[in-house]
């Protein structure tokens, strides 16, 4: 599919810099562009590739015009300038509808015309399949989940019982949805399992990354808003709610009920204990322990950077000496000398 | 399926403050309660919600009594209480024998007439299914695993081969029991495989979440014994053992060939490493890393909580700058001042 | 299966201390071994185990022979030796070539006439197995992916579409290779899905752990090169590219982008963030935070060993108070005193 520089500047409303004729065939990476070819550029850290690339044109912000010695599309969002470009040359192929040899469908359960249910998929009794679903091969759709129209669920995945899920959902590979949460409630004689009467209800364009799991709650619903994007590996835990268009990255878990703002960014590998209350656009940074609720906006932190490990290891002696350091400070501050330090140091 | 809350206090064991007459017919959030229904509160962050409670009655603890303006089912224990009471009024639905279309039985397995084989799973030769299991759709169980009386595989559970596992245990969406270990023995011209002779051999009333991962022995197994439950996300390392009751929280990873106590509780996202020895009724709390075996019982740490992201810098810059600190504390307490400040500071 | 120390000595290259005409059976663990069998000891941890075995032979380094009471293997590599060994006396079964019932293969398909596709696993349009390899249950292989000669996917892998793999790569249960990544470009009205024309090219003998993840690139490929091994929970971000025969331990996460180079040694629950160079033959030892670039080879840490809760706190509550500290050194450097303290300490 080729289209010329001045339809796409047109078409996603961008302004260009060079031959408005110039026709673009495919997308590539600055440093093996080719011509007939598009790049883009977001990250200052690549700025300096722009120089020898051979793309006909760049996606990036005006900043690094100069810097460009080919044609270029200028936005203040290049980086979303260009995803849209891309998707639209390369579209998902439409959902064509029906079952595939080996697909499970209950009795009771209602699919969509439109929605296509892949091989070895299985959809339990009284689920609802909204149009153009894509249900991937292997997936499990228990009874009584309803999804909306347009989602899409790769391989692998399960969404459990009476969960319920909005439009334009994306679910990778492995990922769980509505699955018991870890409940245990202490008696005398051992731990009782807790009942998950709840669900879990996620909102439009929500998308839950491989492998990532998210759990239904006890009495009510986990609740995932409009927009959230969970990466891989992410665990959410019971009776949680996560509010619209915030992003999670990979590795990140967070303990049952606690409740999270809108367009909050979680880095990675953070976690969060249970039942507490994040404010909208928090910022966590990767690697970070969050203990106490964190009013909103603001940026929090716990995430300590490695260095050499022989560094390391003597910082870590010196935290374990602290207490020592503060004790010779405070005899200092008294007036004592060298002579009475104490034994332990 | 409504109950009297004189019956409720009978069979459950419970003192009852209020009318034993009254009905419940359901479970709710305090919060959201109508009448008719039943509520707890078992965490006093929650117990100033009784207020305005419209549920029917609360199960609670002695010491909330004054504060709860309706009838009330009192425990030691609220929460378990709670968790009997909700699992008797939504029991699971009883398990149908039989075989899903689709399901594969490989010749030689032995499942029981009782037990319910969902559509798309697998199960390999010699392998051996006790009385009322659920097998849940697309779950695969290889050659040789056997399984105990009513246990639950939900989908998309993965039980390899020889593992063997014991009564009542529940295996949620994902999750992966007797994988092979990350086991490669450095060599001169690289690294090679060592093979997993051993199993896993799982006790009763295990409970493994969704996406867990539990590997199977190099030459022994990796055994998890009575009433272990493993949250979501979890791995457990080849040859580990873990001791009865020991709960453990998402996110968990636990190196090879460790050996964990009974009744520990391992919190979120922990990293234990390998070859150690954590005693009985050792508590670690969440984001710690154990590097050294571990007595118990005790409670250990080292999850760095976090703070507003400018004030961390600040923190993880005197921290570098600590053994400067050292150095010139030592100057002082010789006699030395200020002008004698090396230039590194 | 029965062979004689002198068989094994010759066929593995070893040094033998004892009878040659000693025959071994089986292989197991230095505690419970009895006559027949051959163990091993690597790890120094269990030197005081050998005095007691009942093992008929033992594989070991010289340095540890003078503590054998039976005979002995010697090696250099004694842990490499023991597996090759082993891998001989327990071989996996051979792939015999063929569909299981249930199977799905995508006309297009391109299936080795040697390789097994095993119950209800899935193979689209376009997929290439190549020889001898083995298509685990309920395993879903998308369209147009590639596999090398002798690849072993377990159960319910999922490789998507596109993805190239080479020869004798081993997928544990439940892992993902060419899942979309985590890519989302901001914009005023919200994110921009980025999409993913990249994908994933993993080199010979690869071997990925369960529901360990590998997301695909977003215009170049994921690489993943000869010899590398990921043990289970892994998650390997967009584009991200790994050198020959680097071992990366479970629970770590790799933001996009990274490169790490080869031989490197990554412990468990590592994180690192995304766009960074990691040089050949570094380790990272376990819950480090890799934030910056790190050249090769050396040894990077930052991970904080658990301690007994009540001084972790204290050593919390010290570190901030480090601050007031480095202000009470330098009051008193500049010949201040305890009178001077400030108000907030």
């Amino acid at each position: 599919m080729a289209i010329t520089l001045g339809e796409l500047a047109v078409r996603y409303g961008l302004e260009l810099s060079g031959d408005p004729g110039l026709t673009i065939e495919g997308i590539a990476p600055l440093t093996t562009a080719t011509p007939g070819t598009l790049a883009f550029c977001s990250n200052a850290k690549y700025r300096r590739l722009l120089g020898s690339t051979r793309a006909t044109a760049v996606v990036l912000a005006r900043e690094m015009l100069p810097d460009c010695p080919v044609a270029a599309l200028i936005s203040p969002h290049p980086y979303a300038a260009y995803a849209r470009i891309a998707a639209g040359m390369h579209p998902h192929p439409a959902v064509v509808g029906g079952f595939a040899v080996g697909a499970s469908i209950a009795p009771g359960a209602s699919v969509a015309a439109s929605a296509w249910v892949g091989p070895n998929a299985v959809i339990g009794a009284g689920a609802v399949i909204g149009e153009r679903c894509f249900i991937g091969p292997n997936s499990v759709i228990e009874e009584g989940a309803r999804l909306g129209d347009d989602c899409r669920l790769q391989a692998n995945v399960t969404i459990c019982h009476d969960v319920t899920v909005g439009a334009r959902c994306v679910f990778k590979p492995g990922c769980v949805v509505g699955g018991d949460g870890f409940g245990f409630a202490p008696a005398p004689d051992g731990f009782v399992k807790v009942p998950h009467l709840g669900g879990a209800r996620l909102g439009n364009d929500v998308e839950a990354g491989s492998n990532t799991t998210i759990d239904r709650g006890t009495i009510e619903d986990t609740v995932i808003d409009d927009g959230v994007k969970l990466d891989n590996l992410v665990q959410v835990g019971h009776n949680c709610r996560i509010g619209a268009h915030t992003m999670i990255a990979g590795c990140v878990g967070i303990s049952g009920s606690t409740i999270i703002g809108r367009r909050c960014m979680i880095g990675g590998a953070v976690g969060i204990v249970g039942h507490l209350e994040i404010g909208d656009d928090v910022v966590v940074t990767g690697f970070s322990m969050v203990t106490h609720s964190l009013p909103g906006p603001g940026t929090y932190s716990s995430g300590m950077p490695a260095i050499q490990a022989i560094d390391w290891r003597r910082t870590v002696a010196r935290l374990r000496r602290l207490d020592a350091l503060e004790r010779r400070l405070a005899r200092l501050e008294r007036g004592g000398d060298a002579a009475g330090q104490e034994a332990d140091e």
